[in-house]
């Protein structure tokens, strides 16, 4: 047996290219449509432009409670000189949303005019349309509502029923098969009903993936747990196929003895990516059997959580035919250097806060096995494969997994790990919920060297 | 009849404010609780905070493919003078993850050493845990992973289940009853079985709340839509609070004849607020029935969208004891001015753009009949009620209703309204999902002004 040598590592942007080239050229995308009913169309993308059946309004009607009258009945008023006109003949008592009786062309609002038995006085002239909403005026029969690969909000379900539109095309969502791999994996239900002993693993990542493609408008498909055997993995992979758009396999794709997504995708399909110059999330692998994508997710949480977001999203991107909404991106400080090797780009999980008028990032633990680097983190750096670091006081771009309020509404906290700090947060985050504690255990000399 | 005298509206902030108090002193908020599996608890409220019960990992396991050693017998070892060690004896074959044998104490991994038959040779010293996960590396068992009144994300049920967490209790969905009102109108479905014939009105304000309330993780419970009769409606409000923590109740609550919810909130309840200083949104009405907020939203489609982010969106904030996303802000400068009157706060739909490295805003129609106003709208601009307006070329607040990726990709057009231009966008939409086009039709003169 030799010292084993590492093939070349891609560059991230080399292999997100092949990836979608790669797809493009095998996989018919966006995904064909189906047509549901508009009332459950929340977060669906359209299939097709929608254009209005009916106008809204769509007749003629009254904009304010008051008296329905011929403008031109009301040319001569004057707050000296008031017009009166018959109730019931000249002027006809009308709602908000009424109908215009025929050959009358303007509204008074009720508060404008004075109120006798049989007739209304007026003060000034009103010009024809006045307070009337004209058929049309919010939605005309033909205009376009919502175009093609929209994903479909609150608002855009109000104006399609509006105008009439009780069905429409969407797109399906895409399915995406994960299979979880791993002879040492136990599904985490399990645990109660035995003791967990080494070497068995709880298996969560196969929930993480779940709940991101759901969130981004794919329907996710969980198979049982494969065993690091070639005919397992071989048999939940073609199963997979035949079920879903996309399958997301989770291990294996590393170079261990019992690392077999290689292997098995090189035999059934056809491997396109093997590695990844990126920190966390080296081991990625990328392949097609029968013209579906067949990702191999790196074992560790957040190397799994990372390549979720570079790799998977924008071929879930593609299926759907619209882009999923991006993390927002703001400028901070770095309270410490970091350093990071040459020929990676290494994704930093950082906490940020805002310290008078700056916004102060620091990174936290930065080991693919940290799941919970991801979980208090509030977003992350980036360090290209290019730079071997920053320096403490530079100002990075830094993507923020929380919104920039609640980074606002953050208290601060960097020194050594206290478990009382725990405590004091959930009690913070009963009494007001709109704050948060952001505590970076960098250790004391750490927490000195940011107040600098 | 006397010619109707308006009460004294309340300002914007005084009435949330009153809202919030009343909110406060009558309702026992948060929500209570439930229990359910960490697998179906995505987007849901943490109700207390959730500690590890197992740590991750829960043994020393190794961090690499490679060879598990005790360090102490490589401390000797230099390229030129290598240790060798036996297989199987002195060093062990490791899988990533796999638990260190009894009585070693680090992990040399696999390309770091050359394999003979039945021996490796090793070429410096390995420090004790090296590329070894330590028990608790990710999580300590007790420690916090989750505090209370946190919204669940995918990350935050990983790292649940890998700390043997398999059940939770979360906030219970706030209940919204949506009790639609008036005599004139029908239901969408029932267009298709009646032709449409004045003065019936689609029904479409239930759907569009209903979807927000969705959104924000509560639940809708849309109600038959009422008739414009105070027996109807007080029965319907009677029901809903019987069977929902939050009533809205659309519309009839304006000044008119058919306008019933002020009379039957003053019969049944308590009347709190009752119209407020905002455009659109004026004839917004508060009150409290059995201590359950019944509030009274206007009938126009916007004044609907706005009166719930105004004021349903803080109490579902209140219910579910945390709180919820908010619009991202930019700075924008306008394209043209806009006047507004003094005492109300003004909430006016805008068109963003980036030109240059600037972002240009320009106003859409501002009727609050116009539901194309929001669905066509990147965000919002407040003209607050003490300005009378903004002048061409100033820097306003946007709140924006698209990520600001979606802005920097959007092609803007002013100018006069052609519908080829409706055409281009979908194809434009088609082709290139993230590009956006928004056109603010504003007549030639308008679009030649902006250009200026």
């Amino acid at each position: 047996m030799e010292k084993k040598v590492f093939h070349e590592l891609l560059p991230f942007d080399s292999a997100l290219k092949l990836l979608l080239e790669n797809f493009k050229e095998k996989v018919s995308y966006p995904l064909s449509s189906e047509t549901i009913p508009v009332k459950d169309v929340l977060n669906r993308v359209t299939a097709e432009p929608v254009f209005a059946r009916i106008s809204s309004p769509y007749f003629h009607s009254s904009a304010m409670d008051g008296y329905a009258v011929r403008a031109k009945s009301t040319f001569s008023a004057t707050e000296k000189d008031p017009v009166k006109l018959e109730i019931g003949k000249e002027a006809i008592w009308i709602e908000t949303g009424d109908p215009l009786p025929e050959d009358f062309d303007a509204v008074i609002p009720v508060e404008e005019v004075n109120v006798y038995e049989n007739y209304i006085e007026i003060y000034k002239a009103y010009p024809p349309y006045h307070d009337v909403r004209p058929v049309g005026e919010d939605i005309v029969a033909t205009e376009l509502i919502i175009p093609e690969n929209h994903f479909i909000r609150p608002v855009d379900i109000g104006a399609m029923l509006a105008s009439g539109i009780l069905k429409i095309k969407v797109r399906k969502k895409p399915i995406a098969g994960i299979i979880p791999t791993g002879s040492e994996l136990i599904e985490p239900e399990r645990i109660e009903e035995r003791a967990l002993k080494p070497p068995a693993l709880i298996e969560y990542n196969s929930s993480v993936l779940a709940n991101l493609i759901k969130e981004d408008g794919g329907e996710p498909k969980v198979y049982p747990i494969a065993k690091d055997e070639e005919k397992d993995i071989e048999k939940s992979i073609l199963k997979a196929c035949e079920e879903c758009d996309l399958i997301l396999l989770n291990a294996g794709s590393g170079y261990g003895k019992e690392d077999f997504t290689y292997k098995v995708l090189n035999k059934i399909g056809e491997v396109i990516i093997n590695g990844v110059a990126i920190k966390p999330g080296k081991p990625f692998i990328a392949g097609f059997v029968e013209n579906k994508p067949v990702l191999g997710i790196p074992g560790y949480p957040v190397s799994a959580y990372i390549c979720y977001h570079l790799f998977v999203k924008p071929l879930v991107e593609m299926y759907l035919g619209a882009k999923l909404r991006r993390v927002e991106k703001i400028q901070a400080t770095l309270s410490r250097g970091i350093s990071s090797g040459m020929g990676v780009d290494e994704f930093l999980r950082v906490k940020v806060g805002k310290v008078g008028d700056k916004y102060i990032v620091s990174p936290v633990g930065r080991g693919a096995g940290l799941l919970m680097s991801v979980v208090r983190a509030d977003g992350y750096v980036v360090i290209p494969s290019g730079s071997e670091g920053y320096s403490q006081g530079q100002t990075v771009d830094v993507y923020l997994w929380k919104s920039k309020e609640e980074i606002d509404n953050t208290i601060v906290c960097i020194g050594s790990h206290d478990n009382t700090l725990d405590i004091l947060y959930n009690y913070l985050r009963k009494k007001y919920p709109h704050i948060s504690f952001s505590s970076a255990h960098v250790g004391s000399m750490g927490g000195l060297i940011a107040i600098k």
